[in-house]
């Protein structure tokens, strides 16, 4: 995208919900997780020019004092334009599975209330994942989908909205966005994950390249708590949809993609990620899938083409047959 | 408004900053204020037909466990069409008036920090609010204005989205709105206050009343500390947007409408309020303006019309002239 500053959109970022929450623990950030991330992105957007400056003035758990805002006046900040979108992990599946919301029934007392529910629970997250960011002298602002605006039909986007993410990157902004409860014209309502969200961003918005954060070193050939899973470090994708493994060679010609799926993951698995990813990358965005937290997703964040990836950088490259 | 299902807006209500939160306390949420106006909103909109169904289904402070879903299928909710608004008290604005969001600023970096800062804090404000209705059975979704791409030109409303609101209405539940840091076409950025946003809704979606909880009974003659200050019951506005005090009778003619503004309030004391009242009014949608937690807010919530209020009823009616 050239913005009216001509500046490009420089990297989406999907934080996966197993990569920064305790998936099997309710409602639980994995905080460790979380901060690296953000100190990995503050570092590699160029947040602040000297040191990060917190920009989350607000009471933290047990702190009733108003904190010291540093005086600024004076300063600039400097950011590259990203994008961020979380998953909801362990926040919001619960609430959705239990009410079947990707189903729709917002006419019935148990789809309004977990309609209610599920969105009360991302947005909580959402918070959370601002606030950090913001703590880390990222200028994040939270944009819920549901708020502005966006929809499907039989659950297949419908309507979105782009015009505010490109006015917050204009003026140095950073959106975050998530997976969310939102209407449906068919059904009522609906689930609208935030991959899907993902891929219409990266299609209209064009970022350099997307960065897949997960909880495991990249996609395998079998589930990774298999002896023998094999990294996949390249998939190439054909301008049909259709997509082979270019590196390692693997020699059985038969191997496909198989992850464990947490059962509770209402918006679907690995597999699921990779027909995104090839959506993306067959539009001519690069999609980095690396393990959250490591040197490699710093690497990702920073790099400006997958060629200048290092020999050392572990993850799975998807990317569009040149 | 007549929706598809051809059913009026019953009700907008303003929470006041003051009425909600602790205003000299720093993030400081009035709890049993609050919970006391979420009991009377599911009340007096019938939120459940017999005993209301808690749709906060997300993790308590200090509350490991996942909480129990009742089973609902079958059960319907019986809701009336209401909207609320909520200022913002102790939150945001500290982060606003440390930073002049409202003057513009968002190329510096104080100003993007206090963007960023104020989002954050009414943000946190919105979700705790929204969790307290949805645990009185109130199927509440929360639409922050910038997010729902609500903006400015020179601090005047430029931009702003109500067909999310009508759509969620149509569907039985309550939005949630919120005084908010936006973006400005003339100076970048500023502040959008809650009062501001019910005027438009009320222009807009006609609903029969609208209700203003303050932590005082009403409007007063002077600030309501003075011993002699006395409660305007009633304010007529006329066409052109002047208005007179029509009960009680005040023999002084020259008695002027005066209040205590605490300093921190950016958006606007007491007097600003009868403006935005004055205006509202004068479309044809009279304004309550009552104490919070008390039978008269409940009856505000509960009448049809003005005529309907109860000799005993304690509060301002702001109309328009007949």
């Amino acid at each position: 995208m050239e913005s009216p500053q001509g500046q490009a959109l420089r990297c989406i970022v999907k934080m996966g919900g197993a990569a920064i929450t305790h998936k099997d623990e309710f409602e639980s950030i994995n905080v460790e997780k979380l901060s690296t991330t953000c100190r990995q992105l503050s570092q590699s957007m160029n947040a602040s020019c000297n040191t990060p400056i917190n920009m989350d003035w607000s009471r933290g758990d047990g702190a009733p004092l108003v904190p010291e805002v540093l005086e600024l006046q004076g300063n600039s900040i400097c950011t590259e334009r990203f994008i961020i979108i979380h998953g909801a992990g362990s926040f919001g599946h619960f609430q959705a599975s239990k009410s079947s919301v990707h189903k729709g029934g917002l006419e019935t007392a148990i789809g309004k209330a977990g309609f209610v529910a599920t969105r009360i629970s991302v947005t909580k997250l959402n918070q959370e994942i601002v606030r950090a960011l913001a703590s880390e002298g990222i200028p994040a602002v939270g944009i819920s989908p549901f708020s502005a605006g966006w929809s499907t039909r039989s659950r297949a986007l419908e309507q979105y909205e782009v015009s505010m993410l490109r006015k917050s990157l204009d003026c140095g902004l950073i959106p975050v966005l998530h997976g969310d409860a939102v209407f449906d014209s068919a059904q009522g309502c609906t689930i609208l994950s935030g991959d899907v969200v993902l891929r219409k961003l990266a299609q209209d918005l064009k970022p350099l390249h997307t960065v897949f954060l997960t909880d495991v070193p990249g996609v395998f050939d079998r589930p990774p708590s298999d002896k023998d899973a094999i990294l996949l470090e390249e998939i190439v994708v054909h301008i049909d949809g259709s997509w082979k493994i270019t590196r390692p060679v693997i020699l059985s010609a038969k191997t496909g993609v198989e992850t464990v799926t947490a059962a509770h993951d209402t918006t679907g698995g690995m597999a699921a990620k990779i027909a995104e990813a090839a959506i993306i990358a067959v539009s001519g965005v690069d999609v980095y899938i690396v393990e959250v937290g490591t040197q490699h997703a710093l690497e990702a964040f920073n790099c400006t083409s997958r060629h200048s990836l290092s020999k050392e950088w572990v993850g799975t490259i998807v990317r569009a047959s040149s």
